[in-house]
Protein backbone atom coordinates (compact mmCIF):
# COMPACT_ATOMS: atom_id res chain seq x y z
CA UNK A 1 0.00 0.00 0.00
CA UNK A 2 3.10 2.17 -0.44
CA UNK A 3 2.63 4.81 -3.33
CA UNK A 4 6.33 5.55 -4.90
CA UNK A 5 7.72 9.18 -5.21
CA UNK A 6 6.63 10.98 -8.96
CA UNK A 7 4.13 11.10 -11.13
CA UNK A 8 0.50 10.37 -9.52
CA UNK A 9 -3.38 10.58 -10.20
CA UNK A 10 -5.79 12.45 -7.53
CA UNK A 11 -9.39 11.00 -7.89
CA UNK A 12 -11.82 13.68 -6.02
CA UNK A 13 -15.20 12.79 -5.62
CA UNK A 14 -18.54 14.73 -4.69
CA UNK A 15 -21.48 13.40 -3.67
CA UNK A 16 -24.06 14.19 -1.10
CA UNK A 17 -24.06 13.13 2.45
CA UNK A 18 -27.68 11.29 2.35
CA UNK A 19 -27.25 9.39 -0.68
CA UNK A 20 -27.02 5.83 0.03
CA UNK A 21 -25.13 2.26 -1.78
CA UNK A 22 -27.16 -0.18 -0.45
CA UNK A 23 -27.66 -0.01 3.31
CA UNK A 24 -24.39 2.09 3.94
CA UNK A 25 -24.05 5.87 3.01
CA UNK A 26 -22.42 6.20 -0.35
CA UNK A 27 -19.49 7.94 0.71
CA UNK A 28 -18.06 5.44 3.22
CA UNK A 29 -19.52 2.66 0.57
CA UNK A 30 -17.10 4.53 -2.21
CA UNK A 31 -13.95 4.50 0.84
CA UNK A 32 -14.38 0.93 1.41
CA UNK A 33 -14.48 -0.19 -2.01
CA UNK A 34 -11.14 1.71 -2.48
CA UNK A 35 -9.34 0.04 0.07
CA UNK A 36 -10.60 -3.04 -0.74
CA UNK A 37 -8.88 -2.14 -4.62
CA UNK A 38 -5.74 -1.34 -2.33
CA UNK A 39 -5.73 2.18 -2.93
CA UNK A 40 -2.81 3.66 -0.73
CA UNK A 41 -5.23 6.18 1.07
CA UNK A 42 -8.54 7.81 1.53
CA UNK A 43 -9.81 11.16 3.00
CA UNK A 44 -13.09 12.10 3.17
CA UNK A 45 -14.53 15.75 4.31
CA UNK A 46 -17.20 17.71 4.74
CA UNK A 47 -18.62 20.45 3.28
CA UNK A 48 -20.72 23.15 4.37
CA UNK A 49 -22.54 24.45 1.21
CA UNK A 50 -23.33 23.07 -2.04
CA UNK A 51 -25.44 22.90 -5.05
CA UNK A 52 -24.74 20.18 -8.13
CA UNK A 53 -26.58 18.52 -10.47
CA UNK A 54 -30.16 18.74 -8.51
CA UNK A 55 -29.49 22.21 -8.78
CA UNK A 56 -30.64 22.87 -4.56
CA UNK A 57 -28.52 24.49 -2.48
CA UNK A 58 -27.55 22.62 0.38
CA UNK A 59 -26.03 24.27 3.56
CA UNK A 60 -25.37 24.14 7.11
CA UNK A 61 -26.53 27.74 7.20
CA UNK A 62 -30.12 27.83 8.40
CA UNK A 63 -30.74 25.02 11.02
CA UNK A 64 -32.08 22.36 8.68
CA UNK A 65 -30.85 18.91 10.33
CA UNK A 66 -31.92 17.09 7.46
CA UNK A 67 -29.47 18.91 4.70
CA UNK A 68 -27.99 17.11 2.38
CA UNK A 69 -24.42 18.43 2.97
CA UNK A 70 -21.42 18.04 0.12
CA UNK A 71 -18.86 14.70 0.63
CA UNK A 72 -15.71 14.98 -0.65
CA UNK A 73 -13.51 12.21 -0.89
CA UNK A 74 -9.85 12.32 -2.39
CA UNK A 75 -7.50 9.27 -2.86
CA UNK A 76 -4.48 9.70 -5.10
CA UNK A 77 -2.48 6.74 -6.30
CA UNK A 78 -0.76 5.62 -9.74
CA UNK A 79 -2.56 6.52 -12.81
CA UNK A 80 -2.97 2.81 -13.80
CA UNK A 81 -4.77 2.25 -10.27
CA UNK A 82 -6.50 5.11 -10.47
CA UNK A 83 -7.71 4.26 -13.66
CA UNK A 84 -8.90 0.79 -12.67
CA UNK A 85 -11.07 1.71 -10.86
CA UNK A 86 -12.99 4.68 -12.10
CA UNK A 87 -15.72 2.01 -14.08
CA UNK A 88 -17.28 0.82 -10.85
CA UNK A 89 -16.80 4.27 -8.93
CA UNK A 90 -18.43 5.69 -11.76
CA UNK A 91 -21.12 3.20 -11.54
CA UNK A 92 -21.61 3.81 -7.75
CA UNK A 93 -21.76 7.78 -8.24
CA UNK A 94 -25.47 8.27 -10.21
CA UNK A 95 -25.19 11.60 -8.59
CA UNK A 96 -22.65 13.90 -8.06
CA UNK A 97 -19.11 14.67 -9.60
CA UNK A 98 -16.09 12.55 -10.40
CA UNK A 99 -12.85 14.17 -11.16
CA UNK A 100 -8.95 13.15 -11.34
CA UNK A 101 -6.05 14.96 -11.93
CA UNK A 102 -2.15 14.80 -12.04
CA UNK A 103 -0.07 14.97 -8.79
CA UNK A 104 3.45 14.88 -8.16
CA UNK A 105 3.75 12.38 -4.88
CA UNK A 106 6.68 13.61 -3.25
CA UNK A 107 6.15 11.43 0.10
CA UNK A 108 3.78 8.61 1.50
CA UNK A 109 4.67 6.77 4.41
CA UNK B 1 -26.14 22.29 -15.79
CA UNK B 2 -24.51 18.81 -17.01
CA UNK B 3 -20.75 18.84 -17.58
CA UNK B 4 -19.52 16.45 -20.27
CA UNK B 5 -16.66 14.53 -19.87
CA UNK B 6 -13.29 15.31 -20.58
CA UNK B 7 -10.93 18.23 -20.14
CA UNK B 8 -12.19 20.94 -17.41
CA UNK B 9 -11.29 23.16 -14.79
CA UNK B 10 -11.41 23.36 -11.50
CA UNK B 11 -11.61 27.09 -10.18
CA UNK B 12 -11.07 27.11 -6.17
CA UNK B 13 -11.05 30.38 -3.93
CA UNK B 14 -9.90 30.95 -0.18
CA UNK B 15 -11.68 33.89 1.83
CA UNK B 16 -12.17 34.53 5.69
CA UNK B 17 -15.80 33.24 6.80
CA UNK B 18 -16.60 37.11 8.32
CA UNK B 19 -15.74 38.67 4.71
CA UNK B 20 -18.81 40.59 3.43
CA UNK B 21 -20.17 41.21 -0.48
CA UNK B 22 -22.44 43.45 0.28
CA UNK B 23 -24.98 42.27 3.43
CA UNK B 24 -24.25 38.48 2.80
CA UNK B 25 -21.62 36.42 3.38
CA UNK B 26 -18.77 36.72 0.36
CA UNK B 27 -18.41 32.89 0.35
CA UNK B 28 -21.93 32.21 -0.23
CA UNK B 29 -22.63 35.55 -2.67
CA UNK B 30 -19.61 34.24 -4.74
CA UNK B 31 -21.63 30.50 -4.56
CA UNK B 32 -25.17 32.32 -5.49
CA UNK B 33 -22.73 34.30 -8.63
CA UNK B 34 -21.45 31.45 -9.55
CA UNK B 35 -25.27 29.44 -9.84
CA UNK B 36 -26.71 32.40 -11.30
CA UNK B 37 -23.99 32.11 -14.18
CA UNK B 38 -24.66 28.50 -14.90
CA UNK B 39 -21.63 26.89 -13.83
CA UNK B 40 -22.37 22.88 -12.70
CA UNK B 41 -21.86 22.82 -9.42
CA UNK B 42 -20.26 24.36 -6.20
CA UNK B 43 -18.73 23.43 -3.20
CA UNK B 44 -18.17 25.17 0.21
CA UNK B 45 -16.08 23.74 2.98
CA UNK B 46 -14.52 25.49 6.52
CA UNK B 47 -11.13 25.27 7.21
CA UNK B 48 -9.92 25.15 10.65
CA UNK B 49 -6.87 27.57 10.43
CA UNK B 50 -5.22 29.54 8.04
CA UNK B 51 -3.14 32.45 7.52
CA UNK B 52 -2.88 34.76 4.10
CA UNK B 53 -2.35 37.99 2.85
CA UNK B 54 -3.35 39.66 6.49
CA UNK B 55 -0.71 37.62 8.06
CA UNK B 56 -2.74 37.05 11.34
CA UNK B 57 -3.09 33.29 11.79
CA UNK B 58 -6.97 32.36 12.16
CA UNK B 59 -7.86 28.90 14.25
CA UNK B 60 -10.41 27.01 15.88
CA UNK B 61 -8.07 26.13 18.04
CA UNK B 62 -8.18 28.46 20.90
CA UNK B 63 -11.54 29.22 21.84
CA UNK B 64 -11.58 32.09 19.82
CA UNK B 65 -15.33 33.00 18.82
CA UNK B 66 -14.80 35.88 16.73
CA UNK B 67 -11.96 34.21 14.62
CA UNK B 68 -12.05 34.16 10.76
CA UNK B 69 -12.06 30.74 9.43
CA UNK B 70 -11.08 30.50 6.00
CA UNK B 71 -13.71 29.16 3.53
CA UNK B 72 -12.47 26.85 0.27
CA UNK B 73 -14.88 27.42 -2.81
CA UNK B 74 -14.78 24.39 -5.14
CA UNK B 75 -15.98 24.76 -8.88
CA UNK B 76 -15.56 22.37 -11.55
CA UNK B 77 -16.50 23.48 -15.28
CA UNK B 78 -15.36 23.99 -18.60
CA UNK B 79 -12.68 26.29 -19.52
CA UNK B 80 -14.31 29.11 -21.32
CA UNK B 81 -17.36 29.08 -18.25
CA UNK B 82 -14.41 29.49 -15.75
CA UNK B 83 -12.62 32.18 -17.81
CA UNK B 84 -15.88 33.91 -18.44
CA UNK B 85 -16.13 33.96 -14.43
CA UNK B 86 -13.06 34.73 -13.51
CA UNK B 87 -13.24 38.84 -14.30
CA UNK B 88 -16.12 39.58 -11.51
CA UNK B 89 -15.03 36.91 -8.80
CA UNK B 90 -11.70 38.68 -8.97
CA UNK B 91 -13.82 41.48 -8.41
CA UNK B 92 -15.85 40.01 -5.98
CA UNK B 93 -12.46 38.81 -3.96
CA UNK B 94 -10.70 41.92 -2.40
CA UNK B 95 -8.52 39.45 0.02
CA UNK B 96 -8.09 36.05 -0.44
CA UNK B 97 -6.87 33.72 -3.03
CA UNK B 98 -8.12 32.44 -6.28
CA UNK B 99 -6.56 29.80 -8.54
CA UNK B 100 -7.58 26.98 -11.42
CA UNK B 101 -5.97 24.01 -12.48
CA UNK B 102 -6.87 21.46 -15.08
CA UNK B 103 -8.80 18.58 -14.34
CA UNK B 104 -10.47 15.60 -15.97
CA UNK B 105 -14.25 15.21 -15.28
CA UNK B 106 -15.08 11.28 -15.60
CA UNK B 107 -18.77 11.67 -14.47
CA UNK B 108 -21.18 14.22 -13.59
CA UNK B 109 -24.78 13.43 -12.76
CA UNK C 1 4.06 38.23 1.32
CA UNK C 2 2.29 39.16 -2.14
CA UNK C 3 2.41 36.22 -5.04
CA UNK C 4 2.06 37.00 -8.45
CA UNK C 5 -0.85 36.21 -10.71
CA UNK C 6 0.50 33.00 -13.32
CA UNK C 7 2.13 29.76 -12.94
CA UNK C 8 2.16 28.86 -9.05
CA UNK C 9 2.47 25.15 -7.32
CA UNK C 10 -0.10 24.03 -4.61
CA UNK C 11 1.19 22.07 -2.02
CA UNK C 12 -0.83 19.55 -0.25
CA UNK C 13 -0.34 17.27 2.62
CA UNK C 14 -2.46 15.14 5.09
CA UNK C 15 -1.55 13.60 8.53
CA UNK C 16 -3.28 12.41 11.36
CA UNK C 17 -4.80 15.31 13.66
CA UNK C 18 -3.40 13.59 16.74
CA UNK C 19 0.51 13.40 14.93
CA UNK C 20 3.10 15.77 17.13
CA UNK C 21 6.01 17.49 16.47
CA UNK C 22 8.26 17.99 19.77
CA UNK C 23 5.25 19.14 21.94
CA UNK C 24 2.52 21.03 18.75
CA UNK C 25 0.05 19.11 16.98
CA UNK C 26 2.39 18.46 13.85
CA UNK C 27 -0.05 19.66 11.56
CA UNK C 28 0.01 23.11 13.29
CA UNK C 29 3.73 22.83 13.47
CA UNK C 30 3.97 22.65 9.70
CA UNK C 31 1.97 25.78 9.68
CA UNK C 32 4.06 27.63 11.58
CA UNK C 33 7.17 26.15 9.57
CA UNK C 34 5.29 27.32 6.06
CA UNK C 35 4.31 30.74 7.53
CA UNK C 36 8.66 31.34 9.00
CA UNK C 37 9.51 30.01 5.73
CA UNK C 38 7.59 33.04 3.96
CA UNK C 39 4.89 31.13 1.77
CA UNK C 40 2.04 33.71 0.55
CA UNK C 41 -0.76 31.57 2.45
CA UNK C 42 -1.53 28.33 4.39
CA UNK C 43 -5.26 26.64 4.94
CA UNK C 44 -6.10 23.84 7.06
CA UNK C 45 -9.04 21.56 7.35
CA UNK C 46 -9.96 18.90 9.30
CA UNK C 47 -11.55 15.68 7.01
CA UNK C 48 -14.14 13.02 8.50
CA UNK C 49 -13.20 9.66 7.94
CA UNK C 50 -9.43 8.25 6.12
CA UNK C 51 -7.23 5.68 5.96
CA UNK C 52 -3.60 5.71 4.56
CA UNK C 53 -0.16 4.31 5.90
CA UNK C 54 -1.30 2.82 8.77
CA UNK C 55 -4.03 1.28 7.06
CA UNK C 56 -6.72 2.08 10.00
CA UNK C 57 -9.81 3.80 8.93
CA UNK C 58 -10.22 6.77 11.15
CA UNK C 59 -13.84 8.15 11.51
CA UNK C 60 -16.04 9.90 13.05
CA UNK C 61 -19.38 8.35 12.73
CA UNK C 62 -18.86 6.19 15.40
CA UNK C 63 -18.55 8.04 18.59
CA UNK C 64 -14.93 7.77 19.04
CA UNK C 65 -13.44 10.51 20.46
CA UNK C 66 -10.04 9.76 20.61
CA UNK C 67 -10.13 9.28 16.23
CA UNK C 68 -7.15 10.46 14.91
CA UNK C 69 -8.76 12.26 12.16
CA UNK C 70 -6.97 13.62 8.99
CA UNK C 71 -5.92 16.77 8.31
CA UNK C 72 -5.79 18.47 5.35
CA UNK C 73 -2.95 21.49 4.87
CA UNK C 74 -2.77 23.06 1.62
CA UNK C 75 -0.16 26.27 0.90
CA UNK C 76 0.04 28.09 -2.55
CA UNK C 77 3.36 29.68 -3.76
CA UNK C 78 5.83 29.97 -6.82
CA UNK C 79 7.39 26.63 -7.50
CA UNK C 80 10.83 27.86 -6.34
CA UNK C 81 9.57 28.54 -2.69
CA UNK C 82 7.19 25.26 -2.98
CA UNK C 83 10.60 23.21 -4.05
CA UNK C 84 12.57 25.04 -1.33
CA UNK C 85 10.25 24.04 1.94
CA UNK C 86 9.94 19.97 0.59
CA UNK C 87 12.96 18.66 2.25
CA UNK C 88 12.23 20.12 5.91
CA UNK C 89 8.69 19.45 5.40
CA UNK C 90 9.23 15.57 4.12
CA UNK C 91 11.46 15.66 7.14
CA UNK C 92 8.44 16.61 9.69
CA UNK C 93 5.86 14.30 8.19
CA UNK C 94 7.04 10.50 9.51
CA UNK C 95 3.32 9.41 8.23
CA UNK C 96 1.35 10.91 5.99
CA UNK C 97 1.08 11.92 2.29
CA UNK C 98 2.78 15.16 0.77
CA UNK C 99 1.70 16.01 -2.69
CA UNK C 100 2.37 19.01 -5.24
CA UNK C 101 0.39 19.91 -8.29
CA UNK C 102 0.83 22.90 -10.75
CA UNK C 103 -1.83 25.57 -10.22
CA UNK C 104 -2.30 29.32 -11.76
CA UNK C 105 -2.61 32.30 -9.83
CA UNK C 106 -6.19 34.82 -10.53
CA UNK C 107 -5.15 36.75 -7.91
CA UNK C 108 -3.80 37.02 -4.21
CA UNK C 109 -4.73 40.06 -1.88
Amino acid sequence: MTLPSGKAKMLKIYVGETEKFGNKSLYHAILLKLKENGLAGVTVSRGVESYGAANRIRTTRILDLSADLPMIIEAVDTSETIDRVLPFISEMVKKGLIITFDVDVIKQG
